[in-house]
């Protein structure tokens, strides 16, 4: 049970690292890596078959602007591929949002919010946990402790 | 190995019937179901108890404008959920996509391209192949042929 | 006569809390909440059961990205709902403001601008004083104070 | 118990009339008016006296464009007034979406979504029904039945 | 010959100070106004018959978010009316310019671009340089001023 | 008095008659041109000064899709240029009514709604009046017409 | 002296073909493929090379939707790409525009309108004709043919 | 083998360095001019001429808002011109992408993405580079030195 987290730039680091933060929380493995889908294409094949040969299942990958690279990753291999586009630039995200999304078919990448790194990875745990029925109830636990974690922290909410 | 549709109104039947015809071709169980987020509240818990008791793994669900329905089913289990934004309405579904997209963590929607209903359908099976080697082998097969056929086909391509 | 305000997220308060101050000053009660549509489905039901009883009047919900909450909220009473769609993320709250105004018939929300949450009162105000004629003159009251405020305020106004 | 149904224009006609039917649906009284905000000034400040004379309760106004009237209403009255963007010209009714819901506080536009009058009347219905307890009790049971006939309709549904 | 400037509120007077800066620079009378259209509509009647009576014959209008005030104005007054969408607000103007530019006909606004009050008063100088041969005569110095000191600005410009 | 209207491209004839109908319709003389800013620069300049030779005093230029037209005459003439944007292309006009209204200081372009060439011509007879007190006189005259036939045609108004 | 046309799908032959018509009218000699970026990365690389080699100097690429297609051409030659977005689906070409233009560096792709294929030849023929004098000298002919032309054929034109 | 570097503003200078940045990386002489394509028409004709007496083979313009500078220096030119949007203002950059990139045929602008002056910087390059095989062995060099670099730099890459 592992996932691969691919950047499209170091500099989206601070996004994408809630991912692996996410990903840590529900005790699953993970491996981080920087490949560009357009200025080192050659690297972007040499590592997706090294994570092919080593078990990786989900794949999550980041980029702004253009943000061709999850589309390209889920052109070069089978494993379902989740896209964060990331509001780089001066268009809040919309283009990378429109890039990631608007794949065509049978080429999809599983689209997340603008800039939600942390969504990713749950999107990740739920395709994982239809296979190991232990992620599936350490997801169910995560569950209720969120819900009642965010019910008692409201508890005495005052507006005023 | 079994997916379900669910639609938020018979009138994107015309959209969605694509996924259940690209299942179809991948030679993978579904159902389908019309049911209203907002105007159906109880059917939907209902029919979600009912997917989760038969076995259903993945949940593709269309709708638009608001399109809540997507990830109101995401709140209500932890089977992945993907979704297909429909351009309902005057704004190309553009409301729909990010209404789906911008879900917040831990609910994340896996959110295709609009109307691209037979992309959800390939995400769905990309997320089973995980689980079902047979139908890993049957997706690598139809790549293949995918790959043929649309070169054949173009091979003696004329522009004028 | 009484209002509830409710919110998708404690870090919604800064804008959330000119309902409050608004409703305050038209001698109005209110009380808030923090609830999820997604994250705490069982609460919220709950906390509408409670309004109901209660002699809750208008729901007024702010909410940002995809903004289910006052949707979900009207799917499940028949009090009018009244929505502030907030600028959270990188999109200027457009997301948010789709989400809410493009609701299906027949659960509308009544949608107000972009963290606009002092207009939201004012609508449940003018929803109230229908029923209160009190509320009415205090309305009218409140107006003509307004103009004249206005007025003399900038009476004396120098461009440069 | 009445409502005020206001077009900007007679060719909003064929949008706006669902507003009436729904309303006629319910049983409750309206009338409806062609009015400019722009063009016939004079006229849509006698109409709102003569509205507020005759126990109007709520007004619902529609237009397309820059759309100003619901707000223009608003400023000129103290009811509730429920606008309706409506999709005139080529943008997709973006531009009377925000003309409408960007009104400045304390001048509230309940908004709803573009071309959706049935959905405004729906919020009217909601409006009236904390004063009038029969409205309530026809609503709930409207809803009722919107819910099973949705759910009886949709009971054989074949996707392919 | 007279320009009046008026703001929908006191806190664009940063932006529309630079249309008096420029009428002023060109030697034309001016006077400004804050007037809400729909918070001080009598006010503004008023305001509008002064301004017919004292010769004004170009007015200028600022606004922000839904933005009606020019439009307000156009449709009470035949004077030439020019709008200056404002970016108040998160969504970078794009609501204050639809407000403004889509106006229905017969009444214009002559809108400029997103807080652009100096076009604005340039705009204004055209109109009344039809009229005022000596103002024409002023503009064609003005543009050749501007034209050399620009050229002479840049000539030993260095981009590194 | 005279208006001189110029269109980029003939195709534009349809929409942009409607200026040369509303002109007549008060009485202005007018005279129209095909003149591309792009494809015929040398003709526009030619054409620009027959226009300040013969006495035009407003110019209506519309363009569709980067829509340069009125924003490059309003640079090479110093008289009031009021700009059309024509929704060719598959944005909705949006591009030309950015490439217009978005022109720098001090080269205003007097920007109407998309397509809207009636309201264009309606500003210039407003900008004309200014100096020709008959024809403010009729466009009095013709306010005062629109509203009653307005009114008397919409008397009878029925919804249903 | 050679330019090759690349289409994402062979539906966009309509839109693409008038790339081919104007380098036919300029007298430079093309060829044309259909090559998805994704369904057919390998048959990609495989004309890529064979272009490379048949002194190929200008690669036209069109793509509707994700339109990855020029950007992943881009990083795999350095000929220049130029792009041209086509308007398949619901958003009138924006998301293809946006994925083209928004390449990160250094992997340009020379942008065009949206459907605009005759404009992406003529900048092709600018490309060329700085190393073909002939070609440079047919361009000027054509621009003066196109002026002479476009002015005599609006000669006459009557708005009315 | 000249590059121009064309600025419609001095306030640009920080974006549209990259540009001289990149060029000078690459061994290729450039120089850089202000001129504005409304404010200083004549200066624009005289650049253009000095530029192609000169034997500069490729302009690089950047602009802003209406951003007509590419557009009116492709009018006036046949040398291939490359555009940069600029983000000037509050619509960050939409305004000039739609105004450079919707150009009319035959008058491209080679169109890249919004501030990214040192992409349009790379396509000069690849143009250049058709002509001058030196030029095209150093753009080799530098891609492949980019990759390994790159590589390198990420080869250790930690996320959290």
């Amino acid at each position: 049970m592992k996932v691969a987290i691919i950047l499209g730039s170091a500099s989206d680091k601070g996004t994408m690292r809630k991912a692996a933060e996410a990903l840590e929380g529900a005790g699953v493995a993970w491996s981080a890596y920087v490949v560009s889908a357009h200025r080192t294409p050659g690297l972007l094949d040499e590592t997706l078959r090294a994570l092919e040969g080593d078990g990786t299942e989900v794949i999550i990958a980041g980029a702004g602007l253009a943000a061709h690279l999850p589309g390209v990753i889920a052109s070069r291999t089978l494993l379902p591929v989740v896209g964060v586009p990331i509001s780089a630039g001066t268009l809040g995200g919309l283009d990378a949002l429109l890039s990631m999304v608007q794949m065509p078919q049978p080429v999809p990448v599983a689209t997340v919010g603008v800039d939600n790194a942390a969504n990713a990875a749950q999107l990740a745990l739920r395709i994982l946990a239809l296979k190991y029925p232990d992620l599936k109830k350490r997801l169910e636990e995560a569950r209720a402790k969120t819900q009642s974690a965010f019910a008692e922290q409201n508890a005495g909410f005052s507006l005023l």
